[in-house]
């Protein structure tokens, strides 16, 4: 099973384990909880470490009673809502989800957010109402506070990412994250590509730091520096701005990688009204592997990162931390590039 | 008084209503409820029966304790997980209901169903569990079950539709539907288009039955036929197929008008692999306008169907009817061609 991480599978904790090692009664810990009662606040203190190490939650232990499910899993999206209906990767994701969500009879419930703060204060009313069994988290980040969060809450979560083992919570995504761009890099060169310019991310978001480096790092061991860097929020008119830009520099690149397929057209469509042809006076190449890009003339070359499997897999991992009986998926183990017809040998002049 | 629920106000029931009607302490309830205690099986369907009578529920009473709302909405989609995923329409409603539910800290729970059977016992369940506080309710269909379910379930519904007076729910979206299909035939025709298909979706649904009405009888007003319908799931394997069967067709087609924006890009490229040039060989029509049709190169000719607008003006009303406080969105009344790029005259020969 690669890209997931089981963890605490032998043995499910109870709340006698729980009632035992804090040497109370499971009355005790069920008042711990509940936040009524008259447990002194030290007493309180030992049951709530003592289930945390067991890894014991009274939501955990209510899903093991079938009626106490709410069968709803949270998805929760810091993203402007203009960018969310711009961007075909959350339906993917969500089609992912939804495969191993309807079949069971699962809802998902999808909140919009502006910043992590509120992201955070979300899942606190989540937990406290008990309208999620669990929550899958996107965008991961450096430092990021959300699966200690969800720990204390007692709320099951998968993280999407690059599998760490460190991590609180199961991390679900393909490893080696940074293979895909290393191959468009080395793939590009061997097209004879020296101009290579990158159309980024935001840079907050840990995802578009590590490919930036790896986009660096590659063309840097071949000696070669980026023709050019743009960061965006990934919409539309940044996309059309950051390649109107890169056309017009007086050296103008040979080939444009883009953080994601959406921009990738864009920048095509771009490309193509200035005159341009893709792939024989420009290469592009996007990242995702969406529908999208078999649709068009020329087909999109791109990276496949399997936003589908992905959410497939969180999913099924998330479905048996809250109790369902289903095997793990598995996720091949890295992004891959796959060419198609929008990249090209670099022109002559 | 903003923020509470309006029906059923007076009179929601209580536990000790149960308890008086089941003849029975209102701590038996709370046992019957719980499935621990040592209540006799009789005395227990007795109180469940009495409870579902009244329509209280334990769920019902603790909410109502916390703030009588769930803050949660429901989308139920009937479409197979893949075609979610290929269709943007779906992640351009999800942004418009969005748009309106984030800033309210509301959260939409999606569900995908396989057919309107499974959906209704979906909504069963969400309104016993009181899940949601209101569903939007997509896809009508001639003969629609929905809305007088959710009625009997005083569960707050909106109906994604053209506007009919007579309907048991409201009914949100712009009025005249079939207007924008009929600006289509219109305006190809005065460019001289004389052999017009239409590539349509699934026939049971009301709106492709509309339009595809709409379109027989607009060509039928100018002594034409269709050169040709086929109909669809709206996925991109179809509307493939569909395209090229079309161009082989002996008295090949001058224009092709396609249900949606994603099949009419397939249609673009399938066309222009096959060597032809669009606008100059072919002209293309899509239905939506999604942001999608911007990107490319040439950009799509469409009808804009204001998604985004008709998902937020779906939400508004049904949060009002929930008891939010604010005041009904405008939409302009009907769907509206919008000229780019992939329409031109008709080929002399």
């Amino acid at each position: 099973m690669s890209g997931t991480r089981t963890t605490k599978k032998a043995g499910r904790p109870t709340i006698k384990a729980v009632a035992a090692a804090a040497g109370v009664s499971t009355a005790a810990v069920s008042q711990a909880f509940n936040d009524k009662g008259r447990l002194a606040e030290a007493t309180r203190q030992r049951i709530l470490e003592a289930a945390l190490d067991l890894g014991w939650s009274p939501s955990a232990s209510a899903t093991a009673l079938r009626s106490a499910r709410t069968r709803t899993l949270a998805l929760v999206v810091r993203r402007p809502t203009d960018v969310l209906g711009a961007d075909p990767h959350f339906s993917e994701l969500i089609t992912g989800i939804e495969g191993e969500l309807a079949p069971r009879g699962y809802g998902l419930l999808l909140h919009l957010v502006a910043d992590v703060e509120e992201e955070s204060a979300l899942y606190e009313r989540l937990a406290a109402e008990k309208r999620v069994d669990g929550a899958v988290l996107t965008d991961a980040r450096a430092d990021d506070p959300r699966p200690a969060l969800l720990t204390r809450l007692g709320l099951p979560a998968v993280l999407l990412g690059a599998p760490t083992p460190t991590a609180d919570v199961p991390v679900v995504g393909l490893g080696n994250q940074g293979a895909g761009v290393h191959e468009v890099v080395d793939y590009l060169r061997e097209l004879g590509h020296t101009r290579i310019a990158y159309v980024a991310g935001p840079a907050e978001l840990q995802h578009t730091r590590l490919r930036l480096a790896v986009f660096e790092e590659t063309l840097a061991a071949a000696g070669l520096a980026p023709a050019a860097v743009r960061h965006t929020d990934f919409s539309e008119a940044a996309a059309v701005a950051a390649t109107r830009e890169l056309l017009a520099a007086p050296e103008r690149p040979t080939a444009l990688v883009y953080a994601n397929d959406s921009m990738a057209v864009c920048g095509i469509g771009t490309a193509q009204r200035a005159g341009l042809r893709v792939p024989e006076d420009l290469s592009v190449v996007g990242y995702d592997n969406l529908p999208l890009g078999r649709w068009l003339h020329p087909r999109l070359t791109t990276v496949d990162q399997q936003v589908q499997r992905v959410g497939a897999a969180a999913a099924r991992t998330l479905l048996a931390r809250c109790g369902e009986d289903l095997p793990a998926a598995r996720l091949d183990e890295r992004p891959r590039l796959v060419v198609r017809e929008s990249t090209g040998p670099a022109p002559h002049n």
